[in-house]
């Protein structure tokens, strides 16, 4: 069976990753260190994650507000956990003016010297906690919940499209509470939200659980996270949700007249989900003919690709082309209009066929003179590409039955796709290892799925001796799930009494 | 009759348009220089106004992308134009990295200085072109139309909320195209979206026309703009439009093979509206107890407002008012589900009736254990705020009535709003202005309007003098109108035989 990559996923899956994000027209380098271009493909991805989460988001009572891009660099020497854990690679902006040196080129303006350096914001907690405290005064005030669409920069060594870039795109939610209850229900509520966006519209199914103490976001009480299974058996963090307590209010001070009259500090979250979500997709969802893309997050569902022959029947094919549109696009499936492209390039069918093969429209539908005369289309599910023989699984059906059934098959194709990877993540979770260098031994390219083990859960100098010995085999901890079976027998690393179950694997 | 602000518009226009923007929750300061926060009622208005105009542009075949935040210093020296016109005050980042400098401060870390500075995009024309350029083979590929919505930042020596800030958001749409002919239609196209997007969202009518040479955005062979009236008589230039030749494309390299299999440059536009929309809407529909938002771009449309008293009776007017809120949410006006907001806020009644009337809730409803009793609701139109005596104009209707009645109640609302600012743009046209020192003497500050002359259209330093004796009066030209009568006599300024008739006033 020849497949429209060049390269499989068991025979490179990072350069099949690549391949399929510039064959699907998802993403490019830009030509600027660390920054990518999201091309319409890609962007229309994450404008459909946006739209379904921010309905979530706004449902819970968050507004949506805009901050500051910069951050005066005097800000993050308030909170000093979150110096350290941020405080390095960060774009600083030093000037405000260019110039030109003379030569013909630009330089900065060394008169335009700012006195305080500004940061491009890597996250936004202490620009936002200075405005919290200035919103709140009262218990009345609060919950105070925001959120924030924006990109944000992290000055990465090594990148890659969509998993590690320096300029992502994300939603940043920070609320501020009155006491460590409320404030503790918002966290679980956003991962919960999390894993709804995850499973129910990007049809990948996660694990959620809390991060042990290494993994936690700098200054956060507790980090919670959602963890993605990829089709090379590693681990994606796709989401996380963090319980601050109270440390960014006091270094922000954001306090509030509790109902008795006292002044108290606010108990504070912040919860993300970014671009990194689109890798994600691709490295679920993805085959060796490039993107699947699960019917709620893509940007066409149905893709009617005329089959033109520069010749008389030309506009009967259209103009059937066009009455199948627009008795498509009046459908609804997932509660909202059916998205149906009549993609009328001048190209030829054929390459048009593939390109929407590789980006992985849920529903591709060929029209040629044949099937007008018949009044059929020739159906293909993205899902379900070939036939055990190898070819095409081309249904020609008949136009009305088609229409008919389209909606449910958009439906199908969603649940499909998750029940598919749902069925992989079940699969590949080891819960009996007692090796652990056996069991992931091999290149890091191996599949070895994750290993769950009940743990003491220990801090400072004994949990920092069981992340060395995991990153000796290039392991780390995810998360300790939060519907796992409760504890009932002894660590894995120390012997001691286990406290809780945690998983173990490799990670991007 | 006393107003919910401080001072009138008549006063100090410039301080109630600060104070609106504080009252009406809109934005504040953030602590950093030129940057604002834009609070949730401020952002809702955007999303509303992002929302319309984002139908409006993918309706028109333009697709979304996002493109890097940073572009290299060295990008600016390659189109000699734009470069003169832009690269000057920009931010700009020079480092990638901050250390401690050992006294408890952080620094930029000397080690960590950029080979090439990075700019923080001011517009993105030069990184757009150089993808377009990868992008453009052949005919086939054109016209290439993308559109992005970011952050862009212009660093500004005096900043003024919303209407001029360091940092502000907008879409930029970049088109690329065979020849003059298609771009100028594009240009054209995306002008109009304006100019709807403007009247028909926003409800503030405009004058689209072409700017004069020396008010052309750096580079572009002519520029288009929506210019709007504001209560004090002053332009706001609200969206602009760009056809940019073949100059930017040569810079990057955007060539195509024609259909004779020639090389050629393609012919490019670039249009732009932003976050200064908002301060628009301020300017033309406040008044002196705060905004009056149109009902196409507020969040809320109605808000209820249950007047309770911590008495048996509040769960009985709570359930009224849930019922209301559905009957209501229920509806469609403008062809979208009605947006309705219970606001259950613990503060008093009062309180919030006032805090609607200065965010410019369109309808605001207050319901009370007696129009419970009654079947009935309190309602008041923000655009009719008082009767002739000065009382609230509250309408205690039937709840029947009010629900029969609301989605036309919105209409009416925003066809008035259109209405009372058109009567305003065409009252204040004077067309027979022969003393332009005399037609705007007096402080800044009064109201003069605009005039429209007829003029030659010279350029160079006959078009400089014209602008200098303008600016000796603090005018501007603001835009030659599309639709202006042909012109029939002498330059106003050179007495040579004119070409056109422009439009001269007072800006923002």
């Amino acid at each position: 069976m020849k497949h429209a990559l060049s390269v499989t996923r068991q025979q490179n899956f990072a350069a099949w990753y690549q391949e399929v994000i510039s064959e699907a027209d998802l993403a490019e380098e830009s030509g600027v260190r660390g920054c990518m271009v999201i091309r319409p493909w890609g962007y229309g991805i994450w404008e459909r994650i946006q739209k379904l989460l921010d309905a979530r988001i706004k449902a819970a009572g968050v507004d949506n507000c805009y901050f500051p891009l910069f951050i005066p660099l005097s800000y993050f020497e308030k909170e000093a956990d979150h110096v350290e854990g941020f405080a390095k690679e960060m774009a600083v902006v030093t000037h405000h003016r260019l110039v030109g040196d003379g030569k013909g080129k630009l330089i900065p303006d060394p008169d335009s010297k700012l006195e305080e350096p500004l940061i491009v914001r890597p996250t936004s907690e202490t620009v936002i906690g200075a405005a919290m405290a200035r919103w709140v005064q009262s218990w009345r005030d609060l919950p105070l919940m925001v959120n924030q669409w924006a990109n944000v920069v992290r000055w990465e060594m090594r990148t890659r499209m969509f998993l590690r870039t320096s300029e992502f795109l994300w939603q940043e939610g920070h609320t501020a509470h009155v006491d460590r209850e409320d404030a503790m229900r918002e966290t679980l509520r956003a991962l919960e939200m999390y894993r709804q966006m995850a499973e129910d519209d990007c049809a990948m199914p996660v694990i959620t659980g809390e991060k042990p103490e290494n993994e936690r976001f700098p200054g956060a009480v507790a980090t919670y996270s959602i963890e993605a299974m990829m089709q090379d058996g590693k681990a994606l963090q796709a989401g996380t949700s963090h319980y601050l307590g109270t440390g960014f209010a006091e270094a922000a001070g954001i306090k509030y007249q509790d109902k008795e009259g006292g002044q108290q500090f606010a108990h504070t979250t912040s919860w993300g989900m970014s671009t990194r979500m689109i890798g994600g997709v691709i490295m679920t969802h993805g085959d060796d003919d490039g993107l699947r893309c699960p019917p709620r997050i893509a940007p066409w569902q149905i893709v009617i690709v005329p089959m033109l022959r520069d010749s008389d029947e030309d506009e009967a094919v259209l103009e059937y082309c066009r009455a199948l549109s627009r008795e498509l696009g009046a459908l609804e499936a997932f509660g909202e209009p059916v998205r149906v492209l009549l993609d009328t390039k001048a190209t030829k069918a054929q390459v048009k066929r593939w390109s929407w093969v590789k980006k992985g429209a849920p529903i591709i539908v060929e029209v040629g003179p044949r099937d007008v005369a018949e009044g059929k289309a020739a159906v293909l599910r993205r899902d379900r590409l070939y036939k055990d023989d190898g070819k095409l699984n081309t249904a020609f059906t008949p136009k009305g039955d088609f229409v008919a059934s389209a909606a449910k098959l958009l439906q199908d194709i969603q649940a499909s796709l998750y029940a598919e990877a749902k069925a992989r993540l079940d699969a590949n979770i080891a819960r009996d290892v007692s090796d652990l260098a056996a069991h992931f031994k091999g290149d890091e390219a191996k599949f070895a799925g994750w290993v769950e083990v009940q743990w003491a859960r220990p801090s400072g100098a004994a949990l920092d001796k069981i992340v060395e010995q995991l990153k000796a085999l290039k392991l780390t901890m995810r998360n300790a799930p939060l519907d796992a079976a409760p504890a009932d027998g002894a660590c894995f690393f120390t012997g001691e009494p286990a406290v809780e179950r945690i998983l173990i694997g490799r990670t991007y």
